[in-house]
């Protein structure tokens, strides 16, 4: 083995020690036991798929999987999303009738970084995915369950700012009248480059008028007040209903008593094309990222043949422990050193210990090296060395 | 998407549904539970690694191991096993002052598939790393809380199979005298093919007294007493040395309580080149392979540059499952179906049901097409539908 590579990790990839694992397992212990008790139920689906069936219906950019040949020459992907894989197993073995599916997750994704840029290239997504229920019930519960869950796990300061992008896609096409503009504006929105946008709006040969409208978008962020304001902006079909539907959402999560982590955004756009409704993203006070996303996405099981409303969301576990930031570090862990004569003895009292729940190292006295370093790992030691004296 | 591959899995990949996913989590908590009380760690690993790093590291074959290429073209693996990525972390950030370091892992690992046989190319392993520690307690631990952890998973009928590699490699050296033969007759042992073991060493031109020395080693399997008869057939220093690893082993088993699990199992091969001293397999019943296994593995760790005694055990968790059999499939889950008017009245109702530790699901009922199909999925319905009759 060459020295340059003997300690290195491929570019993106971390290791796990106890402390961070701890922290990864008190989270998931949390956010899972919340999931299961509003009834989704947890699947895993494999690392690796084809890239025909799950590369191309994920939304994640073709640059960013990790792409390999199997040994049929067949071109396989490490999942780089979960909502595809699981619109998969939905549409091929479990969507049977037509009724509402409720499926959760918690796994690894991976996303290929062209550079060191401190971005993981594999991370641990916890999520549901409510396949069949196209109601407005669907999109407060998914809401609702990721406020509690994301509360379970300690989290105190965190927003979830919602938009739609019915509404979005109603106000571009009857101001900008085709798609290729819209797509033009929609990437401004998606790259949160609002500075860009309004350049972009202030050039178009539109009228006076409608650049207002355009750039009005740009404040229907806030509060509930705010649904209201978007209602003045567009007298569309399409428009009126995405509105509707954010109304009665909101309506939905007050009887859920989550309205005080709701903001609304209507510039919120979170993957080019994907989402086909309400959509959200979740922000703690001090992470620049958003911890999680989510929203309606009504066209994808389609592209397994099995047409069906779809809502769901994902939390990013590494983004939360970011948020959660750093706990106390805690070592409870007990080391009996012994010497061969006391072996017997020193196995009934880790016995004891463990039996009653305790963390309980077992350590021969000549497996060690430097005692002080060794001792100092644990939270107390008891040493059985030499022959007992409590019995001459 | 072509419909070839619409529904399709990658050879060997599999999804686990929902009553799988809960025999993984109870087989889990037990097992890691156990493993957390015996005072090892838990740390993660990337999936992927260089394979300069631990695919060469590794006892996986090559053909078995999935590569692919990185932006920067470098190869990549998906990790096969977890022993070698531990020993480089280990190695790299863990191991400071030669002290014993006891880590844990439960993680998936793949092996690619040349054709359909049934065998997994992805499947989950729960295992240990005891680094540091070069003592038979050492071994004994690891093989006692294996054995511990197993038994809390529920498994009653399973047996541990424990061998020496030193003693084989010092029997075959005394009686071959050369590598290139003893690895002849090690292959044969590795494949448990003993007709042709025995075939092979009758043809061998060697004197009847060592043809029988060698057909013997084919009987060392059994109680206690197998390893006086062991001691009979050997002379050499090393050969001694590994006897009496073993005896002073079955004085540490035996005060763990364990030695009713144990078989002497003297054929034991289970690497080709990975193991240094005591190994074993485990074996359920009913369940052709073994569950896991392990065993001490002193040269590794120098591969990275910190040379460390080290042992371990991992069990395959796929396995296990089917030594545990099939449970009864049990459903807990309540539904409360409600019209839009008693949402409010639902939602009190979940959130009352969920606090008790309840799993309840909310189903709006515009979100049902047939009422049969989605109720049967439930173990009881509540049905709050309509006016509430309770306040006229």
């Amino acid at each position: 083995m060459s020295r340059l590579f003997m300690f290195e990790k491929p570019l993106g990839m971390r290791d796990t020690l106890p402390f961070l694992y701890e922290m990864k397992k008190r989270i998931r212990h949390a956010m899972t036991n919340e999931i299961e008790k509003w009834g989704y139920q947890f699947i895993e689906t494999p690392t690796l798929e084809y890239y025909e069936t799950v590369g191309t219906a994920s939304a994640i950019l073709d640059q960013q999987l990790f792409k390999l040949l199997d040994q049929q020459g067949h071109t396989l992907v490490l999942r780089p999303d979960m909502t595809a894989p699981i619109a998969r197993l939905a549409a091929s073995r479990l969507y049977e009738n037509g009724n509402p599916l409720r499926l959760a997750y918690n796994a690894n994704v991976f996303r290929a970084q062209q550079r060191e840029g401190g971005r993981p290239a594999e991370f641990e997504q916890i999520g549901v995915e409510c396949i069949g229920d196209g109601t407005i019930a669907a999109d407060a519960e998914v809401i609702s369950l990721m406020i509690a869950a994301l509360e379970q796990t300690g989290l105190k300061r965190f927003t979830v700012a919602i938009g739609h992008i019915g509404y979005v896609n109603a106000l571009f096409l009857d101001v900008l009248g085709n798609e290729e503009r819209a797509n033009v504006l929609r990437r401004f929105l998606y790259e949160k480059n609002y500075v860009g946008y309004r350049e972009h709006v202030k050039a178009l040969p539109l009228s006076s008028i409608d650049k207002q409208r355009l750039l009005k978008l740009l404040e229907l962020r806030g509060d509930e007040a705010t649904i209201a304001e978007a209602r003045e902006q567009i007298d569309t079909k399409e428009g009126a209903k995405a509105v509707t539907e954010l109304e009665q959402l909101f309506e939905h999560l007050r009887l859920y008593g989550v309205i005080e982590r709701i903001k609304i955004d209507l510039n919120l756009i979170s993957h080019m094309n994907y989402y086909t409704g309400i959509l959200f993203e979740v922000y703690a006070e001090n992470v620049g990222f958003p911890l999680g996303n989510g929203g309606r996405y009504d066209e994808l099981l389609a592209k397994f043949e099995r047409k069906a409303p779809a809502t769901g969301f994902g939390i990013r576990v590494d983004r939360l422990i970011e948020a959660l930031g750093d706990p106390e570090e805690k070592n409870d862990i007990h080391c009996i050193i012994f010497s061969q004569e006391r072996f017997a003895e020193a196995v009934q009292l880790a016995n004891e210990r463990r039996r009653k729940g305790e963390r309980v190292v077992l350590q021969h006295i000549s497996g060690i090296t430097d005692i002080d370093a060794c001792t100092k790992q644990y939270s107390d030691v008891t040493y059985l060395i030499g022959s007992d004296r409590k019995d001459e």
